[in-house]
């Protein structure tokens, strides 16, 4: 079998790029370090290799069904989610007096890479029943949380997120299902439709337990107006229909192994939900656990990206085609793909994008590790600001690059790549989800753009800026990378007096201000993957420096300079239409088209 | 049934943007008229509509299957690929005396556009039939085209091009089937396999008829000992098995449709094959075909686009969702997506790239009708050395930014887009092979710069430059279009000036000079496609003086400003790429991946 993500990359991002050590100062963390951290990352290889990875390929092509009101998914799925409770990775980073591991989200999130590049349909379901058990611990009773986290935790319930309705997608603010209040103060009727609700009915669980957002009769129109309830299939003690039907199952693209279902909820007038928090607040409850849902998705883009850029490193290094460019003599044997310059570009892309991406997710979710422990409040505001404005770039970037990177994996392997004999045609299918759930990369951009860079004063721009300063500092004296270090300095340059001309638009109003928010996201991915390039290029190199050259610590060298002379450079297009007056996207009418 | 393709945009394509009657006073087209290139697209409409289009999704899920050593296709094919015949599609350019129409290919290439963008997959089997034709009628004898291809038109009889081997995909020089001569000249014993054989096997017709690239025993290695051999599946005349057994059927990600087989070839060392014109001059002949071949892919690419942009089109005017961004007021309705300026970026990045491409393709095909009539032979040089520089960007923009159009169709859809139940997920799929068949986009980079920009003294190029010259004169008085012009200037200069580095680089030998050929081709389809654009708008901008300002007219406008703002100026990020004398791609080894 194939490699399906580099162990050794993932170590060096861990324990030499990032300052992991630093999170077992907290107390939280106290019992950790670097050894249990890789115990962890050691056992989801096993399990990846062991359970996950041979069902990749028959999870594809065995899709779920829908009998009699049920859908049925692989049967294989059963004892893996069941091992996921039994392992206890479901509720790895809760306390030990949840029966959690209190384990850093930064190694639960790279151990999650490793899951989710051996098969992504797999890994979705603990990743799901996670969130959905965080909301009810977090927002929820002492109750609730008794009643339904256990076997959540155990593997035996799946968790879902329910938010999509048929008329209310991106615009949340205007989902209809209602809540009716009965006599008891925690219980609602629910009645409506949710959409699009990922595992949101199988055969592998006992229950499905929906975190489900409705609006309570009488309550303020828009977001203000939403209250977010536990609505569980079956009543959680006797185990009787809690009237959650399953109405569809959708075909999909890819990830194929994990359905998604339309449910009905309350078509019998009988379907109870219990109130999480206070009412109207559901939505600012989902936000706060969206935001790691969206770095989790950002994950998912790059783990499937890396198994891609792995397979076709593996087909470049063994497949014989042509000979080099240079070479007249015919009866010389072929040499392997890998050798022609333009099949390395297409790997170097893959290699600089995923490891890139990876850097950056990692060192988010380090951000998110630190925030949740961190006593000093001037410093978590800092730290808080800085994370919220990289999630929707940590979310966005390796999503639509990934899109890209597995079309390149495909293209190493030509005819074969997009034939169904190779994995990588799979990938291709299975990345093209991520630039939409868990928020479109347009509302991303918004977001971006219309809140993150603003609010507080520009503060968490500011930190970033700062946090850039510090690593070039560290760059400055490290004589072999000044060219790299002023080729990224002049892009930052360029982007900073972008940013301002886009914060001049804001007096044209929010259409104008707004209308290219998907672009200068795209700038931000360069510009931030490119800072994790910097970081990488200067570890690499004071490796190389104490402990000898090596391969590794070159080929990171090399990557980062091709980010560099490839990548990054994609900016100066952005900004010249940036910087540009015209909208034709704005004068265009819907009758022009 | 949603619109699958514009009746109104292929019109001004045809009729107002390009000089379509200038072919008419060649005296092969002088029986033809606007009139009847109208009437012949609407033949195509028609049969699309009616035959093609109902198959669509059918053909993607119920695949050919291999039984018994026979490949058995959807059954509505048979009548499918009988109508091409009987209706005169198969041989519609060929001169009267052959049965033919002499239809211009410019016709023929527009109204396989309509029945491609309809389903791709059934419109491949005409089309390679037609290919295989031509090569017999072109190259072969009287007698091999009066047995071969009568049937071939009639749509009894499916032609192929069988080419690759597996170890000979993109090096065809190093391919090993052999030809070992008989008693009887015309006459070899073919042994050896060959794979990916479009349409290779299947049971709509009665025989296939393979032009095959193989290897007479002594032959010079290389390109120079390969020769051309008509393989028929049967004995045309006996009905008997020629020993050429169907080994296996490939799945494939998309155009499921189409089958692609893996084709043993004189197992039982019975395989007769007819030569082809001279022994050796194989490639020579086969290429003469590719490159209409590599237009017709280019086509297809846009065709496919062009589908999924009008998919998602028809979903963006139809889907309420979210309200305009300055609007505040919860209780309006919601409203169509169209009216948000990022889905109408996504709508005009689309219809940019699917109708700028297009009109490079019928461009193309114009030259290509001139140059088969020409008659001055410097002019017909020119026009040469101009068809041959477009030809690999022609093919390979559509199809590498197909990829990222037909991308932008599943996002306007956001999660229906993932869903089959809509068409854009397929297309999607079915995108993905463009890069790839008829010579990858990296096959076509080292093509454009290594070859075709630099020989004859550059002619190609220079060709090109004056075109677009003539192009920028008839612009300069219009005064509306004079910031688009600009823009475009510099974008041609900066790409002129960039040429000037690469070709400065061949000193540094073959492996450094081409080493981002692939970036220089798109720079160029960037560049060409700008053009193109200059093209639509001075014919819209004089429609709309003459006629009135209509929807179309401005809608074409637009989309050039768009161009010009969003597109054309991604050539800035690979000009500075270009001109960097960095080259990590070269000094990557395979050991530091």
């Amino acid at each position: 079998m194939s490699q399906f993500y580099s162990h050794r990359d993932l170590e060096f991002q861990l324990f030499e790029n990032l300052d992991l050590q630093q999170l077992t100062q907290y107390p939280f963390f106290a019992d950790h370090s670097s050894d249990t951290f890789k115990m962890v990352l050691d056992a989801a290889k096993e399990i990846a290799i062991r359970s996950l990875r041979p069902l990749l390929t028959e999870m594809d092509r065995k899709e779920p069904v829908l009998e009699n009101g049920k859908i049925k998914i692989h049967p294989g799925m059963k004892a893996i989610v069941k091992q996921f409770g039994e392992d206890g990775w479901i509720n790895a980073t809760f306390p030990y007096d949840e029966g959690g591991q209190q384990l850093p989200w930064t190694v639960h999130l790279a151990a999650g890479y490793i899951l989710q590049a051996a098969n992504y349909s797999a890994s979705v379901f603990p990743f799901l029943t996670t969130g959905a058990a965080n909301l009810i611990r977090t927002f929820g009773t002492l109750e609730q949380t008794a009643r339904f986290t256990p076997k959540m935790y155990a593997g035996d319930w799946q968790g879902t997120m329910a938010l999509t309705e048929p008329d209310a997608g991106s615009s949340l603010s205007d989902l209809t299902t209602s809540a009716t209040p009965t006599e008891d103060p925690e219980i609602y009727k629910i009645k409506g439709q949710k959409i699009y609700i990922s595992c949101g009915d199988h055969d592998a669980c006992d229950n499905i337990i929906n975190l489900l957002l409705a609006r309570i009769e009488g309550a303020p129109a828009g977001t203000k107006g939403i209250s977010l309830f536990i609505v569980p299939q079956k009543n959680p003690e006797t185990g009787e229909s809690n009237d959650v039907l399953t109405e569809g199952l959708y075909h999909k693209m890819g990830y194929k192994g994990a359905p998604i279902a339309h449910l009905m909820l309350g078509s019998n007038d009988n379907c109870m939900g219990y109130l999480v928090g206070e009412a109207n607040q559901g939505l600012k409850y989902m936000f706060q656990m969206m935001n790691e849902a969206r770095l989790g998705v950002g994950m998912n883009a790059v783990a499937i990206a890396t198994a891609a850029y792995q397979a076709s490193l593996a087909y470049a290094k063994e497949r014989p085609q042509g000979r080099k460019i240079n070479e007249k003599d015919l009866r010389k044997p072929q040499v392997p793909i890998i050798e022609h310059a333009d099949v390395k570009r297409m790997l170097l892309f893959q290699k600089s994008i995923t490891e890139g991406a990876l850097a950056l997710l990692l060192y988010c979710s380090w951000l998110s590790d630190q925030i949740s422990q961190e006593q000093d409040l001037d410093k978590k505001k800092g730290l808080e600001s800085l994370l919220d404005l990289l999630t929707p770039i940590a979310k966005s970037y390796p999503s639509e690059m990934g899109l890209q990177t597995t079309s390149a994996a495909v293209q190493v392997l030509g005819g074969a790549g997009y034939t169904t004999d190779f994995p990588v045609e799979q990938y291709y299918r299975e990345a093209r989800i991520h630039p939409i759930h868990e928020g479109t990369t347009g509302i991303h951009g918004i977001d971006l753009l219309g809140r993150k860079v603003v609010i507080n004063d520009g503060l968490g721009w500011k930190t970033l800026m700062g946090e850039i300063q510090k690593d070039l500092q560290r760059a400055k004296s490290i004589e072999s990378l000044s060219e790299m270090i002023s080729t990224f300095q002049m892009h930052l340059k360029v982007s900073n007096e972008c940013l301002i001309k886009q914060i001049a638009k804001m007096k044209q109003g929010p259409e104008v201000f707004l209308a290219d928010a998907t672009l200068f996201l795209e700038l931000c991915g360069h510009l931030t993957v490119g800072w994790m390039w910097i970081r990488q290029a200067i570890t690499a190199q004071s490796k190389t420096e104490s402990e000898g050259k090596s391969d590794f610590y070159k080929g990171k060298l090399n990557t980062a300079q091709y980010f560099m002379e490839y990548e990054i450079v994609k900016i100066q297009s952005l900004v010249t239409r940036l910087s540009s007056n015209e909208f034709p996207t704005i004068k265009m009418t819907a009758e022009q088209f």
